[in-house]
């Protein structure tokens, strides 16, 4: 790492959150998918809790960099070994998604990691219980290369579920549930510059 | 953990955010001790950065969960050591403040690391090199136990400074240095409910 | 951290290795409590596979310092607060094993990422899908306070489950199965010095 | 990750051992280079500690499964980008070095955290006091893409570094010094099968 190289030729924000978009709807995963996973997980705990304060939590998610970044490097390992064009023998290890592999834990942890530690145990148990596409992504092997990915939607997913916990607590302060907030106010930081983080 | 358990008798935030403000103090440590440490640290690489917006950075790192927590439980191991209340060997081990221990290190890494893996690298450096009110608090060794309190100060000093880093470039992005933004904008997610994690 | 301090004082390891099992048995879990589950998991992948395998490789796990001071500051933690000797507002937050708390999942990961990433994800499973002892000690939330300790048991359960998921790959390499080991062949640095880090 | 997947094509571990230390040859990274940073590191603290000691320790850091696959795909991105055949915008991002980039601190964590968490500490001083073979790798920059190499050779230096101080204790306890052993006793785990974990 080197804070000041390169700050010339720097990527803009903007451009970052499209790329990653368009990464997750290139393989086949939508917001709406991971928020499902997030709606089933939180809805038994959320008086009022509807789908459209879950895919703003994942939208929340997803505008953070770590969790942006991940998602870059995941999705590109993928596809580069889809084509075919890692280096031996990591192209194989990527290829036969190798249960020892452990890169792919890793950079989904990390951004699991920036929601607190609660989030890790909800990110553990969705990697190992895979449940809807997380579990489409894992079994799709004839199709295609998902070694990274669907470790990296069961960090996004285990995030914007954390994500609503943790409002939830703050409603129950205030003496509010999900049925008195709009879904735009479960994301008041997507409104705000520099708050994401 | 259990999610259920105990939600008749749960402690309400602020009195969470209160208690964390009192250990500190108590112990020996201001809100700008740290601040001052995050000024010199970023203000190389911020036009227009004034000790108010690091003070604000620093409120703002002591108002998430995960960071009270982890300062509630280290101060009160080093107080309970102090007192000589802890059983053996543990009571030993943190007397001495063990180098190889670990418990220490990694509850300030659990604080850092919700402010993402950038936020390590700061932490492990400030960990090693201890500047200020840090360097203070490990070789008063003759007048306390501060076998965690150190650790989570360089823990508190380092999200403190990458919550600065991040805004930094927010700023760029728009065109603008922090001699363009108050204190108050630097911490904008102060002022929304639920917006803190 | 000092590295310097205290040296004169330091406490054996062997100290540390007795107080750790001490602790365990004084709070109702037993090497073979773990090493139960340790074998659910791993016989299905596994020819040969004994219960003295398991139990070999639980042990091997409680001699890792990262571990035993985990588990002797949770332990801790728990009798502190059955005693109500915890100053406010953490005994409250100890005492109803607050679902937001943090530290205690924070302790557990700890020692569970010694063993690699891979590991995380079964730790995160066994915290929330609570099996044998580790759901006995949730439960029992009438005789006592166990905030740390299911925490601790799953990240001692996943380590000595990777432990065995990793000396499985070993054994293929050379064409063999657990069936060809005896169980101190598992262990084979709990013979050795210094090999245990 | 799945477990059963792609079992057939298995990489053997001497083939992934190979090609890590090919790896580090071919970006310029010696074990001679890292062990140097570690015996100015550790000579200190160590009465009799030799090069040959550190570079034993060094070795045994690299057959650790989770150091050689986050050190294959750090370099294979470092390399894919100095060939420019990355996509946008990950191309610009790791071609200059993005300080806010954190998935090369993140690989980077990963292996340090099996060394325990005060091992992380060591990582954080080096990765941002870069010296030695840290250095020059961060500086070359008209040369070559190294934002992910220098973290990581970081991140080995501070394991290997780690293992001696833990060594270190080992044998005081026993009455001894680094003058009582040998190199090759430094490191008994690299001669026994499934003890390196």
């Amino acid at each position: 790492m080197n804070d000041m190289d390169g700050r010339r030729f720097r990527v803009h924000s903007d451009e970052v959150t499209k790329a990653t978009h368009e990464a997750l709807e290139r393989r086949g995963v939508s917001v709406r998918d991971i928020a499902e996973i997030v709606y089933e997980m939180q809805v038994p705990y959320n008086d009022g809790l509807t789908m459209k304060h879950c895919i703003e939590s994942v939208e929340s998610v997803l505008k953070k960099r770590e969790v942006q970044h991940a998602l870059l490097v995941g999705i590109e390992m993928d596809e580069l070994a889809e084509k075919g064009q890692l280096s031996r023998p990591l192209q194989q290890i990527v290829d036969s998604d190798e249960g020892l592999f452990g890169v792919d834990e890793m950079l989904g942890l990390g951004a699991v990691l920036t929601y607190g530690s609660i989030a890790v145990t909800t990110f553990g148990h969705l990697d190992k219980n895979k449940v809807g596409i997380i579990n489409r992504l894992d079994t799709k092997t004839g199709e295609g290369v998902h070694t990274f990915l669907d470790d990296l939607v069961a960090s996004v997913t285990a995030c914007a579920s954390s994500r609503i916990a943790h409002r939830t607590r703050d409603l129950e302060e205030e003496g509010k549930t999900y049925e008195d907030v709009s879904p735009e106010e479960v994301a008041p930081e997507s409104h705000i510059d520099g708050a994401e983080t």
